[in-house]
Formats: structure tokens, sequence, C-alpha cells
């Protein structure tokens, strides 16, 4: 067999329950030796948002990037339906965590922006190691979209973003503050981040407050799926010519926990009844096969409230397939972007 | 905005994590001026029903009405699917418990019922208040099908019910007691409070002690949809049929927690394996769109066996989508019943 | 009403909830007087194996039966779907736990397969008693495969066998050792217990650490059924050709809970995210309805990670359905295999 | 060794966590052979009573038994403080459970009193064979002091009590029903079961609704040592005195498990902060070797709320204390009454 | 019986279990008719504070008012030790909860001042309603403090506190913030809230970051007596010492939940091994019986780290023993401060 | 402020819910630069050992490093009662954990004791760098006791034990095998890696399967200190002549924490009601203060039976503890064994 490009412990030594650790056991990017360049760059980073100061209702999130690397431990390698190893196929490494504002959702924005922007393998580095954050609230989509998008030289219109979710996460201002966990993508919208019209919300079902924010997005010309869009209606239609549309495009990834019904996910910040099973879920991100996944986050994990460790498990599983995606596009073209 | 019919906290001053408790922040009744009246009547009265000594199995369902009002917080008002606010078109209040009588089922439901028909909103204001209660366990529907029946003049032959349950509980007698949870609507059927030819019970499966309690239903020209047939067979047509017989008249509505699988509602004494997932039962709810629903209840959810409380915070959303079910109905038509 | 060949404790003396835990409440072996005799059989024999010194990532199934026994009072006898009580149906009777070798993988697999081979009802009993066991690990289902095997007569070329299960359990060895739960089929294929064109396991998906797995389960003309193919795809179609091609052929059935979604069965070692809804596995089992299933498992429930129960009842129940199917095939034709 | 006069399972064959339930894995009453007889009794029946409805506040100790026993599996028989074996000591069995009444606490004390006086061992067995109850609320020791008190020919004027609670249990009607876990023991003062002179309550303290429940132990000249009176008064001599005072006479033990700080018995249905540690406990009910146990009960134990299955186990072990209390005496003496 | 000061629901017509809920059942300060006045004054008013954006570790206590209100329904109201009926003696209403700044620590800290001086009681009542704030995380100490502080007139050089902590709470900044849990009494000494050589912190122990915090009071004369003070030095002459020197002066009570040792109080932001068992710190609470309680709270409790509950009723109780300490102040003397 | 021996990440950028986890944030060994050496060596290394098939009841153990590595980010470096900084003190590493034999114990003990043996220290280094394990089942300590008295030099007759536990772990043989947790100071007697006569074992308790454990302890001279010879009679004063016949002697700690009553440590594999509380235990290791700690471990975790975390927690504070022993020694004279 081929050296793999991203090397894990040997199981026969260390057993998935030793060792200290990091993400699917990969290496803690500060051990990398020779270290990344630009001639020979990793193609992934993961990096933790230990960040809650931005949610609305239970926070906890600070704590699942340790929760979600403990859970990827038992992470393996190939995957069975794109019959790919990500490991073989992808250099990947574990950036640590980024440095966090604990008090102010603005400040934490800036600061994990700026750190994640400069990580190894930015500009000159083409297409540059993508940025995969562990929130964290969802105000850390944000953050790791500024850094994505600095990274890729700032292209307009903007990334078309993919969006799993119970919520649009558009909301203006919460108690008078406009960044928090509401509040992400119109704030990306606003700074150029996100081209609207090619952003797509999976998941998405009430109760709301207010309709104002299936205005917003309508107005946006921006794509809602809900649930029942997706079960019960035309929703997976919908996302096909929406992908047709992306094509090739650098695209974000988003995934909000809360995308999931509470019985896969109940370890979240703002629950929804009547999402996503994890196999919907799983089926859905699949279906994406192709996109160009240029930056991805999955948020809104509380293990306070995890008792079975299924969430964070999960999350960890989803990060998977989010790489997965990728190398799976790789093997059937050539790797640029 | 014009006002809305329940008026609720201002969320910029209290927060969904702060406030004295009442279900999903609507006003107590003894709160309202004016108090309500014949000719400005309430729509919906709140009420709880923590009693549960007519378990056959786990008991804890006491504890259900201080849960789910605690999990109902979250609630938000604007329903996706219906596309309507249930504040501004329902004038709602929480009634507060019931008086229990914790040691007799057959005097907890006189007790309650009674109770529960002097409540305002009975005759002559028309249509009356329609009472939702929260259970408790299944024993609390028949004192409130009682008191809804009162209040409606007490029509002939019985009002319509739509049961979501894992089982009839029409059993006639457990341990020579013929008052218990097992036994509801073969008591309400012989009170002449619901007529059997349009019942429907939703999400029946085994196992079961004897096929009796299907006979009997069959007896009685009761539609009994297991799940298996809702999913696999023609369970959606036989409900839509069902309801069409109903047409507009005013009926009940009764819903079993364990109608739902246990891994979306753990928390409930006796437990089915393989019902509805949220989104199905959802699903099913909102199929109802049209049903005059004069009465309902959410019952049997054990706080004690709820470790995520995540079946507390459904059988919140239940009620809230009971309510915007008649909230849909009015905003198509007059008021009237 | 007749005998019952299952008799239970009466309830009206001793509720689910009281009395010395036996599964389902059945007899124990040691209880039958007559003791059964080959004149007078029984038709299954229950025993638990608890046993988990095989597992790769996190043991506990060792407490299993005693949770699976304490879950099982709550089950009732007659299924709904196939029409038929069981215990009026089949003569039962719980066999205690096998002589369990905690610390040796092989050991134990010996130690229990000659145990359970000696139990009543071997041969000249024809067809023999049938044994259900309840794990323990999966390494649990090696020994009772010997033991059915060997009470049939060792039929060659082995035995059909129908496999519930997120991963296909052929690793060749684990940290130098060739038994262990990730290793029971390539070992009874080895043994001639089973014949791998007529293996068919259900549920399978990844990650995997190599796509060797797959390999094997395609040299050796085995069918593989992923969830995506199964739910997605044409799997259904796939297990009933293979069903069709075993036809009436003693059969073997393994269930291992993890072939069901974290979700529903949380309380598993090595979960895997993205499986069956228990409604679509209790489908899919009740669709081998015809199927002679001549020895059964239920394995790798940990109940310390089961905060709600749910788990070790679904193991409980699924018992419950297997035994149902051979009791709906017995009441189609006379009561010989 | 000598033939113990309670044998065990075989370990080597059967480890703790392996086997058929039974407390502490003593023989089943039903399977000794040769049967008791007066001439060759039995030293102690441990029975389970799954009662609950006689609860004020938590229901839920009708589990208990079941979980109890399970508990029990891993009590050993050496007792080092009191250096005494009691399987060596005493001839033991676990008699299953009572005949429960689930819906009325009257009748179920007349039922349980009735069966638990027939057991083996009443007589002209003398003495006869003791009896511990394990809970189920406090409703259930009412019916084991009567069976006590008859088996013993009703000895005037009545019983010496020792009595471990962090309540009274006097309270003389509960929403007026005079037979509930409130009110045991001014039930058994009134039917001359239980010498109140001769009482002894040890962990009292409150808060109380009333301080009519103090005044009517002190009417009867009952001794009350609250937890403070033993930490921080003379509570244990006042415990010395009172128990010289009761000397030989045949005395009944009751433990109510809320007697413990809920730190260390949680799973309790009416919980009080600052009572004893366990080793307090345990130093309180070794203290008391010499006393002539006629009969006892361990009762309130919650299983629902017991995430550790700390409470259950502690449970089990203070019936250990119980037993080994006897056997240390009949160690230093002929064991007559 | 007299009328009580505090009114309670019926318990014949509404269990524990039933009703909406307020602080240990207590009339809402909304429904009070007449209302309190100068003439006719409350003597406590409780009130919540959800607010947790000021924890360092771990946050959750936004939920604490909402636990420890549910958690304190079972408490009754007569103090077996100081035998005293609190309901008799003292007039205590619920004010609801402070208006929260989710956001940010010192504008909160300004919100709930203003509001909790402002509440009815306020001068010219001499003395004032006395407040009570159930937490929320420690910084709420200062804000009602301060509230206090106003309404006795802000008194010079500050009022005593006695101060049950793990910590010390006298940081001067976290991540440059001056304004968190870790800093409450800082502020208030510079402010002159609180006078530093009457302060008294009892339950303190390591490990610290630093010896800085140590010196600190030491500097300022406070009194620190650490845990093994306490239980195995002089600790309880110190108290004694401190009160004496405090005498009828009115003084504040700040309880953090982690000085009990978390076995005692596990959902508490930062708990510390080697604390009070919950009889050593009832005990404790006991002994300061004379001391005049003009204000006081109860923190640092995290709902979603209390399987059993144990910690928000804990935190009820302790609430309870400070009323109770005012009440039994008040009996033997005039009603004064 | 000098450099300390031991740095640790800069919490003004890394908060303690951040960062990748090493024991209590100390540095990773591989990242020590320059490496330690004999002229610079480390004092410390911790490890862990994630092992756990030498159990006899509850397994789990394996996923304890991890956990307790996990809770120690919330440790802090300055121990209040010793007076002493413990990074400025020592220099200490997280050397990651053993290679573990999952299947065999006997195995894994000479695996781990190999590692550990050639971990940076040794010989020559002089005194060598001090070995701190985190278990796994108590067999582990096997392993580690052997690395210690190898890189001391094997001295005879065997170092002197400090045992917390409450059993005495010399069972010769459990189900025909002689390594396993049951058997760890048996084993270490024989090979000659303790001195019996100078073993102290403190917390014992029963109950035991036979007297024969305690008669082995007396045989061979060692000191068994029961908890309630702690608590009531003269065990501190056992202990205090224990130490100084231990005197300067390179010594080795073990700590069992089932040494700790359940309520305080209920995650562990064998509980045992009626032991330390935290705040005894800590005393008592306190109370250890002069004595020259070569070597320790902190065993018998089970974080699936942890639902607060506070077991974990409380590991990591001991091993905390036992550093801060070392520490203190240091500071009142020159740093040599």
């Amino acid at each position: 067999m081929p050296d793999p490009r991203t090397p894990l412990p040997d199981s026969r030594v260390s057993p998935r329950f030793a060792g200290l650790v990091t993400f699917a056991r990969y290496p803690r990017l500060t051990d990398l030796t020779p270290a990344p360049s630009a001639a020979s760059p990793l193609d992934w980073l993961i990096y933790g948002v230990p960040f809650d100061a931005g949610v609305t209702y239970r926070p906890g999130a600070r704590f699942a990037p340790r929760a979600i690397r403990d859970a990827s431990q038992y992470l393996k390698r190939y995957h069975v339906e794109h019959a790919v190893d990500i490991c073989n196929t992808l250099a990947m490494a574990d950036a640590g965590d980024a440095p966090v504002r604990p008090y102010s959702c603005r400040e934490n924005t800036q600061a994990v922006a700026a750190w994640a922007a400069a990580l190894p393998g930015g500009p000159p580095t083409n297409p540059p190691t993508r940025l995969l954050a562990l929130g964290g609230d969802h105000s850390i989509a944000l953050a790791n979209l500024r850094a994505t998008h600095t990274r890729l030289g700032a292209p307009k219109p903007g990334l078309p973003l993919i969006h799993f979710d119970a919520h649009l996460d558009t909301v203006d201002a919460v108690w008078g503050e406009q960044y928090s966990h509401a509040s992400p993508f119109i704030r990306a919208i606003e700074e150029g981040l996100i081209d609207p019209t090619r952003m797509v919300s999976l998941g998405i079902r009430g109760p709301l407050n207010t309709p104002a924010d299936l205005d917003f997005a309508r107005q946006h010309n921006a794509t809602i799926i809900t649930y029942e869009d997706w079960r019960y209606r035309n929703g997976q239609q919908t996302l096909a010519a929406a992908l047709a549309k992306i094509a090739d495009t650098p695209a974000y990834l988003t995934f909000d926990i809360d995308a999931l019904d509470p019985a896969y996910a109940p370890a979240t910040g703002t629950p929804c009844p009547g999402g996503f099973t994890t196999a919907e879920a799983l089926h859905a991100l699949r279906s994406l096969r192709g996109l160009n996944i240029a930056g991805a986050d999955v948020v809104e994990v509380l293990p306070d409230r995890d008792p079975t460790g299924t969430t964070a498990f999960l999350a960890a599983h989803i990060a998977f397939e989010i790489l997965a995606l990728d190398a799976a596009r790789r093997t059937a073209r050539p790797p640029t972007a």
C-alpha cells in the first residue's frame, strides 16, 4: 500500500481508545515534518472554536470541539458509498483550537477569522488549504467564512452556501446585538462573503417568532428547502437544481447539528422537532457529490446535554462525510479547485 | 402590527430562559383584565392534570404538566407550514392545574371533569372556549372529554375522536378497576362522549395481551390505522376518508406521546417500539388541517425518564401544532364552530 | 382458551413490574414439570451469554442478558401484524445464562457452544429445540451457531444466515487474535457452519478501515445490503431474492443491535450513524415471514450507555419478533421443520 | 469448609454478572429441597413488595425490588467489622415478590400482610423465620410489621422499633387517606404492632409541614434522634440507652433510604438534605449489634432517579448489614430468639 | 391557627406536584392584594437572575432560577432545629426574574441592581424588604449587594459579608474583563458595598492559579476559613469570633453552591473537590443564628449537569435555611433591624 | 516571576475549555525542546494505561485516561494547604498512553512495564524521573511498580507501599487467572517489588468473599486500616507510625478510586459503600507530607458510569495532590531521593 497522505497511528499498538486526542487521530499541524508548504500543501486543516457567547438560549457549545475530537477517535477512513479512502486521498491535520474571546461575539469573530486566515496554506497556495471548523455556536461560521473567503482571494459575488439547519440564522439583531448565532448569514451577505442567490438552506422548519425570517431569504432569492419540502415535496429536485447552478464554484458548507431531529441530535442549543433522520441527512450530504467544498463547519453541539454521546459522535461523522465528499471529487478529476 | 390576541412577554426584557412559567409564556387565566366573558371569550384554555394513579406499568406522569410548561418556554408563535401566527389568531391562557385526587382514578376523573367543565367560556359562550389538557396519564382524557362534551351541549351521538397512540386504551378493566389509563375510550363510548364510528386510532401496534382489544374496535366500527398501515400500506388514505366523514363536526383530539417511537419519546409509561418518527407524526397532524378541534389533550409524558428533555419538549410542540391547526382553520373561514 | 404452550404468571396477582425475572416471564427451564423430553420437546430455549471480552472498542455487553430480561417484563404475547399469540403457539423456557470464560474469547466460544449443544432438545429431538442466545458481544454468535449446527446434525454446506448489522464481522484478526466480535462469521465460514452463498447482511454501512471487508464478502458470494441499498435502492428486492433461494432450509438469524441507528440503539459498543429506524428494522424482520429460523441471537447491547433503557427494551422486542416469525410460520403449516 | 447454610452459585462457573437474579444470589424459596420445615427452618426469607401507590410526592418505588436484586448480585458474604460469614451462619432464601394491589394502599397492606404471614416458618416454628421486605414505599412496612407480629404470636405491648428515616411517618392522613407512606407507624401504634415507648427514630430532620409530627412522638414517649442530634449532640448515647431498654426483646428494624443524605441516596421519593453519610449510617447500624431483629424492611428506593445505580446498591448493602447483625448475634450465643 | 404571614396553596386541593410554580409556592408579588406598602411591608422578596455570561468555565446557570423554583415545590415551612414556622413569621413573595442583559456582565449588573433596588419595600420602609436573589452565576451577587446597600441607605463602611464558597472571587480581571463571576467581591469592596474587615469566606480551598487571591484577602484583613480549617482546625471558633464582631449590624450572606463538595452539588460551573457535606454546611448556616441578614443570594447552580436534581433541590433548601435564620431571629426579639 | 519548570498555555489566549488535551495542560513529552536528559531531567512523567481486561465485574476503565485528562483541564497549579506552586517546583510532561494489549492482562502488564521502564529519565538519571500512571484497572499498578522498581535500581526488600483502596487486591487467582485487578499486590510481593512489612492499605472494607484476604495481609505483616479504623478508631495514628517506619525511603503510592464512598466516586468497577468522603481522603493524602513518592498511580475510573463527571475530575485532582506532595517535600529540603 502506498504511503497515505494522512498517516494514522498504528492501531495494532495504539487502540482507538488510547492515545492523546486529535481529530480522527490525524497528525497535529505542529508535528508535521516537514511543515506543509505552498509546494507541498495540506488539503484540509481541521480546527476547533470553543465559543458559545453568541447563543440566545442554551449555552455549552464551548465544550464541543473537545467532545467531537473525543468521539472522532472511532472514525475510520474508508467511505463505503463513495468508495474512497480519505486518508489516502487527502493530506489533513488538526490545527488545534482557535484563540477565542469568550465575552464578546464580535471580538471573537474577528480574532478567529484573523487566526484562521493566517493558517498555513493560504495564498499563494492554490487552491488554498481548506478549513473545517468545529464549533462552537453558529456565530463561528462567520469567522470561518471570512477566513475562507480571504484565502480564496475574496471572490465576488461571494461563495455559494450549502446550509443544513433548522433555522435560517438571518436575524438582524438579538437583544440589540448584531453578532450572535442567530445572525451569521445576514452578516455574511452584507460583507459579500456569500452569494444569497446561490445559498441553499435545507431542513428549515418552525416555529418562528415572525415570518420576517422567511421574507428576508425570499427577498434575496435564497433557496429554502423545509424539512417537509425535502421529505414530502420536491426538495430533492430543488437541491439538485441549485447544485447545478453552483457547478464547480468553490462553495462553503455549514452544518448546524439541529438540522437533525432532536432524537438524533439532542445535544444542541435550540432544538427543533421534526427534522432529518441521520440516514436522511447523510443521504442528502452524499447527494452533494461533485460540489467543490472550499470550507466548512459543523456547529451547535452541546456536550452537557448528550448523555449517550450520540450527538458529538454524529458531528464527528458529519465532518468525515464532508471530507469524504472532497476526497470523492478528487478521485474523479485532477485535484484542482 | 395589530395587538396580538394572546400577548407574550417582551423577549427584549425577559429572554425565554427567564420569568415565571406558564404554558408557552401565555397569560395566566387569573391575570387577564378584563376577565374573559361570553362577549369576549377566549379561544383556548390550556390546563394541566398532574395525575398518574391510573397507570399499569410506570408512574411519573404527575410531573408532566410542570415539565411540559418548562419545555414550552422555547416555543415560538409562527407556524411555517400553516403560515399562521397563532398568538395573533387565537386568544389563549393558561388555567393552571386541575384539582387532582392522587389516590383514586375514578374520583380524579370526576373532580377534573367538573372543574374543567366550569372553566370560563362554557355555555352560553358559543362556541365554548376549548380545553387543551396536559396530562397526566391517559385516564385524564376521559375527564377532559366529559368537560368538552358538556360544554358543547352534550351532542349526540358523541364526538368524533382522532386518537394518536400505540395502544387502543379500550381495555374493560385492569386489576378489577374500570378507571385507568387502559380504559378511557371504552368508558367514553359507554358514556356517549365519543362516537366510535367516527373514532380513528393512528399508530397502533403491538404486542398485545390478547386480540380482544382489536375485536372491540372492530365491533364498534372504529377505524384502526397501525403504524405499518400508515408507513407501508394505505393508512393515509384511510385517515383522509375518516376526516371527510367527520367534516366540520366538533371533534376531540387525543395524543398519547407513545404514538411516537421510543427514540423520539423515551419518557413514557408504556413505550412501544416501531412507531412514528416525529416528522411523520407532525406530517400526520398537519394533514388534519380543516378539522374542527373542540378539545384536546397530550398525555403520558414521564419526565423522570427524559434525560435529554426531548419528550417534554416534543409534547409542548405537539400542543402547539394542535393550536396551530385551529388557528389555520380560522384564517380560512369565520371563527364559528 | 386452551392451555398456552408457554404459561405466564397471572398478571392479576403479579403485575409486570413484580416477580423474579426470566425472559418475558417465561418459565425457567429447571422449573418445568414434567421436564421437556424428545416426546414432548420445547420449541425454543432462550439463554444469556454475559460475555464481552471480544470487543474492540467499548466493553459492557456482559450486563446485557440481565438488562434485556428486565426490559422483557413488559413484552406481551400477541403479535398484531402476524396475528399470532406466541405463547399459545410455542413452548418456550429460559435456560439461564451459559457458563462464560470472562478472560478468553476462544475459550468462551468453546465453553458456551458445548453447554448450548447439550441443552435439552438436541438430537434425537427432531426438529431440535431451537436456541435463542442473548449476548454478550457478537463473538457469542459463533458459539450459538456451533451449537445450532451440531443439534441440526451438522448439515452441509452450512446454514443460511440472515445478518442484521452495521458491520460485516468478517475481519480475520484484531491485535493478533482470531476470536473476537469482529470475526465470528469468517470463523463460521471456515468451520462450515454457515453457507456464505446464502448469507445476507443487512444494514451494512461505513466507515471501514479498509475495503478488504467488502472484498471478502464478494469473493464468497455473500449478499451485502447496505442501509442505503435498503432505503434508497433495491435492497428489499435483493433480500426477497435471497429468501427465495433459502426457501425452507433451516437458517440462522443474527441481530447486532447496531444495525439500528444510534438514535434508536445508543447503547452499543461500536455505533454507526445512519442505520435503520426501529420501524424499518421491524418491517424488514416481518418481511422474513416464512423463513425457517433454526437458531438466533440478539447481541451488542451495552446497558451502561442506555440512560433511557430504550436499547435493552428494543433488544427484548427483537427477540419477540424472532419468536413471532417462528410462531407465524407454524400457524400456516404443521409444526415440523 | 462446612456446607454453608445458604448455598450460592459457584462463581467460577457463573460470575456475578451472570445468571438469573435472586437477592444476593440466594436460593429461591421454591427451589429448596427439601423444603424448609419447622424441624429445619430457614432463618430469613427476603421478599419484595413492588408497590408505590402510597406516595405523596414521587412514585416509582414499585421498580425497587427488581433494582435492588440486580444490584445485590455484587454483594459478598463475609462482614469485615462483625467478622462473620452470613451464608455460613444463616439459612436464607428469596421468596419472590408479594402479591400487590397496585391501586389501593389499604388493600395492598392487607394482601401483603396476609401473604407474608403465611410464608413458611410461621408458628409453630420458634423462633419463626424472619421476614426482610424490600419495598416499595414505606407503607409496606405496616404489612411486614403485621406479618412479623402475627408470626411472633402477637406479643404485647408490641415490638420495639428501630427506625432510620428523615421523616417520622406518623401523619394521621393525607388527602383524606389513612393508609399511605406518611402513616405506617401511627397505624402500627394504633394496631398494637409496635410499642411507641421503645420506638427510636434516627436521622429525622426537617422541614416539616407542622410541628404536630414531633408532638405526636413526644406524647407517645417515642425517642427522636435528629441527624444533628446524632452528629453534633448526644444522639449516640440516646440510642445506646434505648437499646439497653430493648435488650433481647424481638424488635423490628425499618430503614427508609432517605435517612441518608441525597448525595448518597438520590433515588428516593421525598429526599431531605442534611442526612447521614453512608459511612455514618453503617456505623450506626453496626452499633445495633446484639439487637434481636425479628423482622425488617428497606424502603423508598426509586430506580428511575438513580443514574449511577448507587441508591439501589446501597439498599442491597443495608439489607446485608441487617442480616449480618443477626448473624453476628448468633455467633456469640445459641441461635434462639 | 392564626393567618400565616405567607399563605400557601391548600395542599388538600393542589398537591406539591401540581400548580403553576413560584418559589416554595409563595405568592407572586403581583398577586398580592392589597399590594405591600411601607405600612404593611413584606419581609422578603425572592427573585431570580437567569444570567451566566460572567462565567470562566462552564455556562448554564441561566436556567437555575427555573430549576430552583421547580425543586422548591417540595419545601415545607417548619424548621426543626430552629423550631420556627417561617410562613407564620415572615411575609414573603416571589418577585419573578430580574430583567437580564445576556451579553454583557457589566450591563447586566447595572440593570439587575437598578431593578432590584426599585422593588417594593425600599426606603422609607424601615427596615426595607430584604432581597434574596437566586442566581445565575456569582456575578449577580454584586447586583443584589448594590440594591441591598442602596435600600439600607448606603451604610458606611459597607456591609459585613458571610461568604460560603470554594473560591474567593476577588480576581481583578479575567480575559481583560473586570465584571465576571470571579470578581464580584473585589468590585464590592472597591464600591464600598462590603466591609472587608467583616468579610468571612468559608469553605475556601484550592487549587488556585496563584497565591495572589489569598494575599488580597489578607491585605484587606478579610477572614478566610478553608474547608480544612473548618473540619480539622479552629475554623468554627474563627467564625464565632467574626460573628461576635458583626453583632447585629445588617449583613449580607452569599452562598455559592460550590462551597459544597461535588458529591453534594455536582451541578456547578467550577466545582472543587473536598468541600462541605450538606450536613456540615447546614450546621454552619444554623450556627449563624442571630445574624441580621439584610440580603442574600444562592448562586452557581447548573441544571444541565444535575441528573438527579440534587443540586437544585439543595439550593432551594439553602434559601429556606437563610429565611429560617431570619425567622428564628425574629421569634426571639422584636422584628426590627 | 521566574520561568516555571512546567510551562502551561497562556490562559489569556487559550481558556481552560480550549486546546488539544494533555494532562493538566502540561507539555507533551515529545514536544519538549530540548528533550529531557540525565543532565536536565524531568521530575515526573504522567502517562495513561487504557486497559481493563483485568476486571472481575464492570469493565470500562479503558476510557479513563482520556476522561481524566479531559477533566484535568480545570486543574490549577497552586496548592493552598501545602502553599506550593507545583508547576514552579516540578518539571513535568505527559508521555501519552502506554502500548496496551487489550486481550491479555499478563501480556499487558509486561508490555506496559517494559515501555514505562524505558521512558526518559531512567538510570543513570538519579533520582529517576518518577512515573505517575493513570489507569486503567488496578492491574496496571503492577506494571508501573515494575517500571518504578527497575528505574530505582531494583532496591531490596522492595518499595514501601501506600495503598488507598476498598479492597486488598491480594487474591491469588480469579477464574484461574493470576493476573487481574484483584491480584496486583500479591504478584508484587512475590516479585519483590514491594515490601509487605511497609505496606499500608487504607480504606479497606467489606464485604469479602472470605476472610482469607485479611489473613494473607496479616501473615505478611502488612498494615490494614479499615475505613472504620480511620474514622472511628486509631487509624490515623497507625498510619503515622507506618510513615515513620518508612521515613525517607522511596515509596510507591497507589490510589484506587473506590477507596472513596460511591457518592463521591460512583464511576468505578467494584464500588463499596461506606468509604472516605473526598475531604477525608484529601486530608489523609495531605498527612503523607514528607513521604518520598517514587512512583504512583490512580486507577479504576469508569467514565461510562459518571453522569456528572465527578469521578474523573476527582481522579485528576488526586493526581494533582500526589504531585503536590512531592513539590511540598522538595520545597523543604534538597531535591534528592
